[in-house]
């Protein structure tokens, strides 16, 4: 296309003079769409005079990252073009918003899918007014942005994010900005380690671009002041070969960023082909750039005779009070005109055609890259028979069972099903083993690119268990990974996966929107398994203790989040499989590793499931008639706990009538009205009653049971016994006796609600008084549980009514 | 103390041979007490044969990092020795404890604080047998343990508690282990950049040491995987002067690591000197020692012919089935008599006097440093009387005012009363200012020690206000300026908060086990407050929208948080100060940025506060007799909306009693007997009636009021309005509709609730929904809340019966 009058590229300038211009107009055009979203409702090309009235009475949004990232993403469309890349990209700094949604609106993207945003007067006018605008789009890169994955309104998550897209996408190149100080955020410090997991054969490539822009809010970030020397000494201990790309002078860092831009394509390509061809075996030194241009750049250098362009000033609105400041009213149309729109567009709006044939064509456009709308490209996953891998229980509690182990086996197979559509991944941090979940390993390795010695356990580049120290990390590999069409699994000790609460919220916040817009395609679900649990980590002590992730994630949308407490092996394998198949949901499934009593055959776990909750007639005798009590229990250890209660209750009262009743789905405990698989009134009320004593077992801190069943007719006879912050390192049942929900307590909570047991209640509360100090006294003897606690089992019923 | 026939020591070898072989000993004793606290419950100097029953039945602990702890420890005590140095020790594998512990035994801290596991054979076999023993001590460096100040439990904040320990303590060196992976963890690998915010003229040092020791639990580490180039490339980025030591022969090793702790001591000395004298004032490069030896060192190479020493499966207990494997308990002996203890304890179990004599003495021991039990030291702030920044409020509602922006006038006071202690600081992710805190940069600066320009804005190096964009770090660095004495203050946007849930879990945890030990003293309380809140995110949209901290927090001990929503800024200081005065606890406050109607003159707000919950007499007209329906709220917005609701129902049902009740102290509402703050079930009765409809507006989840209040008389009459998880970029008032929480859903509410309105009450639902539809239409066509909802303020009411 370059005219024979311009001067041809060459390795330094790669640009000709005419791509030069024409890029240079691109990002002029793409900046000034930047800057008409933050401050306009009308008057889109400025034909006429700028009026107040042309301006937005609230201006939000913010500029500062703008022009770095529209320039970043023209370099990205050259050369995607050039090289007919398959690349998406993903913004950090997410409230760079305006310049992201410039270039899908530059490229057509966003006309087509918005069609009433047309690529005219009109519709610019609406891509200006719907900005930050009561009933128009949010001011981040949220579900609503074309060519997203990532919100970006919490900065530290972006390049967890872009690695977990690439993985098993070979074909893609994930461009990944980190800007704005995301880089001092804990989880993107260690997101670059993200580089010893990503196989040049077999997975994509990411590309990262520290947007070194020198400021964040309010404040300098630190990598902006550190020197170049600290600076690319950083990266290269990183892994990385920094590419340093620096300036001011718009047409001289044009020039440089397409030297770099086009030197890390090459090393990219030089990457994979070494290592696809079998040539190269060590880890590669990926390339990642670092653009070093102003906050705002190209905005007024000053406002108010104060720093503007270059400073933290210019992060959000750079200058407002355009009512009471008619200056600032005019400076913001000098600003607008000094992109020269009448270069840009044409009498109609539209971008002029010479500028308009930069941008790469159909999907090959970042914002309608099919990678960045998963959805779209998923394929299920093909499971086994879940039923293959049950226990056989012949009557319950007749065998001992580490639920965990069997849900490995289930795992192992699963990844080996799909091994060939390489779509499934398991993550956790270090503990897939120490879970039990080690069978995996015996259908791929743990995935590792960095050195490897011959003593190695299960490490290898093309491995599918991804295990880094850094719960953040294997979050953010996960969600990447989702968003683009994958499935997965997570697994993770209970009381730390409050490290990703707060990924966890923008996770669920970005399904229930992506849910309500039609485009965007379900996606397979975040799964995560908790074990290692409360009550089981009696040998870590209290800092390992506190189930309170669901409470967490109960907060959050009731058509996006599910809580499942299989009480035994058989009920985790239907759990798990259903969690496998669902889609646009986060599954939490808490469920311990340790050898447990088994309750249900195949048949019984799935009618159990499927209903979510239910009564366990062989473990009640209230058959035909209303109970005396109830005993509901909800979670493994509960669940032992109280059937060992009924046991006693049984022995010492076999008059009392006792209905137990096990809750698989959490989420049935609330109203219909409130959840969609909440039990109705009738339902909740034949179950637990309207009136008799609850007694309920639960695994987390109690008070969530009340939370949940407030509205309930029989809520004022409901009494949960869970944890309540008490803990240490003792022994398994201890854990239980601390918070008063052992069998011991239990059966007290029973004798003190049902007033009718007169003295044989009395007695029987005396002795289990008498075995909780017999309790205390051996195991501080011994150092462990007495032999008839520790070797307990289900002994059935010894009388049914 | 050499002998005559010792080789002198030289810079390459700075350890006589004397020194090397006492030092050598030493370190074998601690190796020999840290698995004798795994293993053994009896036999402790292994005079007998080694029998099954001298052995614990359950075996629990972590060997792996415990000799590399263990070899730290010792080298540190040299050098504390021979230059009197003022030094604490972070243990960041705190699952090393059995190390820490064997050194605070053989330093004979121990023995001082718990007389009965005295120095000699019957305390050692106190000690083995206490360890991760029912009715002993934890497996980590918990609260009980001397010298500590930080569990480790969970890994990730070794690093930042440092830093926040040496701020302002000039003579501290604060030795910080960051090992068995912990460097992969998000928090950890930001929190080296602490070294850009510590002034080596006023601050002290510390000495971060990584040991690389290869394994985290079943995995190599990623550093130790990366080459030495990229390792001592990333630490050089860091900012460090990275120094190896690497060997796997102890006495090698032992030269070695004293030469580089020399080397060390050395440049922070310089650095020190320099900055103290007025020589330097660029940021120093600060030394780390980067110790790379092998996982569980000195153990057997091998068990059952698989690899143990330099393993992963050295990292926790080596080797177990003691029982059913009588060669393993062979092992063990011999394992431990490796140790050759006969050499280290004498007859009676004490440690050798030539070998007890290299720990330093009295309050130089790190087990025994203060600065790890901080309430010793702790000073109270001098605190300005709050009353002197109290907006003047005729009349509720009369004025508007930024409640944060009182507080920032206030902090900014505290912050010179306490110059010259220099005992406070102000931490928060680059947010102070737009949190309207500015006021504060009146008194002190934003810290800075990395580069500045001469346009900086308020960063100097003994800056006070600690902004990095990393809510962990600055949560770590205030815990650990609490843990060592001092006192701070932590603003964050509210929904990002939830960032640190899982290290407030952990400091909560420390606070309630520190509360049980009476050798810890009392430290300042965490305060946290959280504005620039969910409802008042309408910018930002739904990702900066969740207020769900609070629903985190109260699900610890009662004994221990505390949340208030001050409705305004006289509100807002008053309980600001208690919150600064208060000790062992988090507090959290949540009061907005904007401009808001006031509502209480300091004398009502002190009143106010004190109960923690009150009637509004003045808002309510009910006087004398039972309300038809009581209004309550609890947060800004809420009391905002509360009062609008109560304006209108006055205007168009003025014979409608109602009640107004507004709630600054959230656990108010729990029973007494479930918080100490809770009301009675008198008091609460008396104030909601028993049987009245109460209509809450709420800051938060909604649900959380039920799980407050389901104990509650009047409990089924109570509908809370709160965040539902609506929202996206819009306006304030759009916010508050999304989510019924606005003033026309709450008249509705009432309207709901009362039945006895009749047609009176439909026609004014009828109107709200009018209003509703007329908001959403102006909304959507000006992009600005209507003028009477933008511009309301509280006109009184216009009668009262």
């Amino acid at each position: 296309m370059a005219g024979s009058e311009t001067k041809a590229g060459n390795a330094s300038h790669p640009l000709t003079d005419d791509e030069l211009v024409r890029m240079d107009a691109y990002w002029r055009a793409a900046n000034y769409l930047s800057i008409g979203q933050i401050y306009l409702l009308d008057n889109p090309l400025l034909e006429e005079p700028l009026k107040l009235s042309h301006t937005k009475p609230r201006l939000l949004g913010h500029w500062g990252t703008a022009p770095g990232l529209n320039l970043i993403y023209v370099h990205l469309n050259r050369v995607i073009k050039a090289r007919d890349l398959n690349m998406i990209y993903i913004t950090g700094p997410g409230h760079g918003a305006p310049g992201i949604l410039a270039n899908t609106y530059l490229e057509g993207t966003y006309s087509e899918i918005y069609p009433s945003v047309s690529a005219d007067r009109k519709g610019m006018t609406r891509l200006f007014r719907q900005f930050s605008f009561p009933g128009g789009i949010p001011s981040h890169t949220a579900p609503e942005t074309p060519g997203s994955i990532h919100e970006g309104g919490e900065l530290g998550y972006s390049l967890s994010h872009a690695f977990g897209a690439a993985f098993d996408n070979p074909d893609l190149i994930v461009a990944c900005v980190v800007g704005d100080g995301e880089a001092e955020i804990g989880p993107a410090a260690t997101a670059w380690h993200s580089n010893k997991f990503l196989n040049p054969a077999s997975d994509g490539a990411v590309l990262p671009i520290l947007h070194l822009n020198g400021y964040k809010i309010a404040n300098p970030t630190v990598l902006a002041r550190i020197g170049d020397r600290e600076l690319l000494s950083l990266f290269a201990g990183y892994g990385y070969e920094p590419l340093l790309v620096d300036g001011q002078d718009p047409l001289v860092v044009h020039q440089a960023m397409a030297q770099k831009v086009d030197y890390a394509l090459d090393r990219i390509r030089t990457i994979q082909e070494d290592a696809r061809s079998g040539r190269a075996s060590a880890r590669p030194t990926w390339p990642m750039i670092i653009l070093r241009t102003p906050k705002g750049w190209t905005c007024p250098p000053e406002v108010d005779g104060l720093k503007l362009e270059g400073y933290w000033r210019a992060h959000q609105v750079p200058f407002a009070e355009l009512a009471s400041k008619p200056e600032h009213l005019k400076l913001l149309e000098q600003w607008m005109k000094s992109y020269r729109p009448g270069e840009l567009f044409d009498h109609n709006g539209s971008l002029k055609p010479e500028l308009a044939e930069l941008a790469p064509k159909g999907l090959r456009r970042m914002g309608a890259n099919p990678h960045a709308n998963g959805g779209l490209l998923m394929k299920n996953l093909q499971l086994p028979d879940y039923a293959d891998y049950a226990m056989t229980v012949p009557l319950p509690g007749a065998v001992m069972g580490e639920a965990t182990r069997r849900l490995g086996d289930f795992l192992r197979d699963v990844m080996i099903a799909n091994r060939a559509q390489g779509n499934f991944r398991v993550f956790g941090p270090d503990e897939t083993v120490s879970n039990r979940l080690g069978a995996i390993l015996e259908a791929t390795d743990r995935t590792w690119e960095a050195e490897r010695f011959d003593y190695d356990d299960h490490l290898s580049p093309d491995g599918r268990v991804m295990e880094i120290l850094s719960e953040h990390t294997c979050q953010g590999w996960l969600e990447g990974y989702l968003l683009t069409g994958r499935h997965g699994f997570f697994s993770c000790y209970e009381a730390f996966i409050h490290i990703v609460d707060s990924m966890f919220n923008q996770h669920a916040k970005w399904l229930k929107v992506s849910k309500e817009i039609p485009w965007r395609r379900p996606i397979a679900s975040l799964n995560i398994l908790l074990t290692s649990h409360v009550w089981r980590q009696d040998h870590n002590g209290f800092s390992h203790q506190d189930p309170g992730f669901i409470d967490h994630v109960v907060n959050k949308k009731a058509s996006i989040v599910r809580v499942y407490l299989p009480p035994d092996a058989n009920s985790l394998l239907y759990i798990a499989d259903q969690c496998l198949r669902s889609r646009d949901k986060v599954n939490v499934i808490i469920a311990g590793k340790q050898p447990n009593p088994q309750w249900l055959d195949m048949d019984a776990a799935i009618n159990h499931c499927r209903a979510g909750i239910g009564i366990w007639e062989w473990a009640s005798n209230d058959q035909g008639s209303e109970p005396d009590v109830v005993m509901a229990c909800a979670g493994d250890v509960p669940t032992i706990e109280t059937l060992a209660a009924v046991e006693i209750l049984d022995e010492h009262l076999p008059d009392l009538k006792v209905r137990v009743i096990n809750v698989v789905d959490l989420m049935t405990l609330q109203p219909r009205e409130e959840h969609p698989v909440g039990l109705s009134t009738r339902d909740f009320d034949t179950l637990f009653t309207t009136d008799r004593p609850i007694i309920f077992a639960f695994h987390g801190y109690p008070w969530l049971i009340h939370r949940l069943c407030y509205r309930r007719t029989n809520h004022d006879n409901l009494h949960v016994r869970g944890y309540k912050e008490e803990g240490t390192t003792t022994t398994p049942f201890d854990m239980a006796v601390l918070n008063d929900l052992d069998r011991f307590h239990l059966v007290m909570d029973v004798v003190d609600r049902v007033p009718s047991l007169g003295a044989s209640g009395a007695y029987l509360k005396q002795r289990m008084r008498d075995r909780l100090t017999e309790h205390k006294r051996y195991i501080e003897r011994v150092g462990q549980d007495m032999p008839d606690i520790r070797d307990w089992k289900w002994a059935g019923r010894q009388k049914t009514s």
